[in-house]
């Protein structure tokens, strides 16, 4: 490929075709290198590009006849790769003609599909489903595995860290992120088994990897900015990142509840609006939107369902980092400065 | 007993004996029928005493002449469970000269501690650690496990939903809990085959243990007020509390940092105050005082560390309506009209 190409489904999402077109053109015009490959009803979708003439001297348009729903199962999902916009924009990046895919639709038959037509990369046993959250610190934190796997062995939290770093110094520069392990304390002896292997095992290789390996994390120390990377099995990870989005907006709905309780207090919001509006603009996922599946040929990358326009102009545009910096070939790298070997025996019970 | 009596370990916290008393003595103007013994250094709960001579006029004191330190290992910490103020408060209620301890310290230490010398109930296989959740429904929330079990399975995830329940009822008056097991996505066929067995089972004796079973909750659900009860194993239970925790705190971290970001976000706040007030109470831990080992015979409470007197007291308070409403025999009389036998066959894969 002469420029990279980012395939675009653009029938995922609860806000239909435009917003992932009108989001598309926002990113271009941040990266005026990029070509789109935009994936699903061609009418609708032409229709989308009429407002948007530099995308769509960027873009070609791949026509799917049907859409993977939001509530369709996995299991079901994965036998209409061939006619859905979802499963036509995963194949795309397996033939070759797109770098990377975006789709904003159901997460767990974007993953299931990703995983057939793509197939975990060499010296990876699993993917893992990622994502940067925000912190009181100087960068985001990344987060993995959200979901991708119920139940992880050392080998495979292992494999999440080289994953989570490679990707992490990309998003941010950061050459050695610090990297933790999500637990239940932080004495050696707390955890799971295949949490304290996977500990020594990355206290092992961390420096030949260029990553700082700092031990455990507890999960109330997810957003100081303390840490860079936090890899947990899929379980954990995602009650941690639920519990994190639940909790927010749990407190933002009692500032909402506490600012309309009284006149004093509707007109102090009035005054305060500047700062609210600061802390609307940290929390609101828009702003963080894009998670990543790691550890396949080919980038997948997931925008919220529920994203606005500027929203998935973020995932695309993450994307394109990732695919410029190429991210895959990093990770091979790094595998490969472990040792394939190495890496198989590290870290077994 | 003609009087309940609670022990309370005074020495444990870190705000000292004083904070400890001073809490006892709140308490003992809500619930004038308790008695007290105080287990702690003699000469300094005298001197705490002085300026409390109700609590003085309920209370025996108990010198113990060592404390348990904030950091010590449990494994060391059981060896001196006869001369500490923690071993001897939770000895008092093996021996029947209190019927529930309360300490603000160690929590690993309390755990060990009180699981060798109460036991578990009879027909509970573990005992579990639960802790009440400010929601933005009419009541709080009760989760368990919190980190006293790594790994639970379906019969274990069983009885602590009805210990659980037992507690909920006393605490809130709510005769009929909804009761759901924390999971990573609310279809049948979600998480581990341990929650799939744990739901199959609560399904089958929900009714007969006034249990409203409702399947799972994700871990961004548990502030909304839309569930009584959330069980767990002590692994996840921990990670999504102290996610909860945490981010929490970043919220308010962000808002204080919003409102001191220009001179108008600094009066906006002054107007404001009531508000971010009515915010800081709902927030508070110390309204929320109190986590409960479920399932041993005798009741034990943990106050936070950091508990202030009025949250102290709260944990006071709350291990005396444990007692007067009889948690355990509570638990007893379910775990028998459930039967014992159909415990015992039930929830295994």
């Amino acid at each position: 490929m002469s420029l990279p190409r980012i395939a675009i489904d653009a029938m995922g999402g609860d806000e239909g075709v435009r917003v992932m077109i009108d989001g598309a053109a926002l990113a271009r015009r941040r990266h005026d290198r990029f070509q789109f490959l935009l994936v699903g009803d061609e009418e609708r979708i032409r229709a989308a590009l009429e407002d948007h003439p530099n995308l769509a001297a960027a873009s070609e348009i791949l026509h799917a006849p049907e859409a993977i729903a939001g509530d369709e199962k996995p299991s079901k999902a994965i036998r209409r790769a061939k006619t859905t916009s979802m499963g036509m924009a995963i194949n795309a990046v397996k033939q070759g003609k797109a770098g990377a895919a975006v789709s904003a639709g159901n997460t767990g038959a974007l993953m299931a599909m990703s995983k057939l037509a793509l197939r975990t990369m060499p010296g990876i046993d699993r993917p893992a489903l990622s994502a940067l959250l925000p912190t009181l610190g100087d960068h985001d934190v990344l987060m993995l595995d959200l979901g991708a796997n119920t139940e992880c062995d050392a080998r495979n939290l292992v494999q999440f860290a080289i994953m989570g770093a490679a990707y992490f110094r990309i998003a941010t520069g950061v050459e050695e992120p610090r990297v933790r392990l999500l637990n239940i304390g932080t004495e050696e002896t707390k955890g799971t088994g295949e949490l304290q292997d996977a500990a020594t095992r990355l206290k092992e290789v961390s420096e030949d990897l260029a990553i700082s390996f700092e031990g455990y994390v507890e999960a109330d120390k997810i957003n100081r900015g303390e840490v860079d990377v936090i890899v947990s099995d899929g379980f954990s990870g995602n009650i941690a990142l639920k519990a994190v989005e639940g909790a927010a907006r749990f407190v933002t709905d009692l500032l909402r509840r506490a600012f309309t309780s009284s006149l004093r207090s509707k007109f102090g919001f009035l005054v305060s609006r500047p700062a609210t509006e600061l802390l609307k603009h940290s929390l609101d996922p828009n702003n963080h939107n894009g998670a990543v599946f790691l550890g396949l040929n080919g980038v997948v990358v997931k925008s919220h369902g529920s994203a606005t326009a500027i929203g998935v102009a973020n995932a695309v545009a993450l994307t394109a980092r990732l695919l410029e910096e190429d991210l895959t070939k990093r990770i091979e790298a790094d595998l490969a400065r472990l040792g394939e070997e190495s890496l198989r025996t590290g870290g077994q019970r």
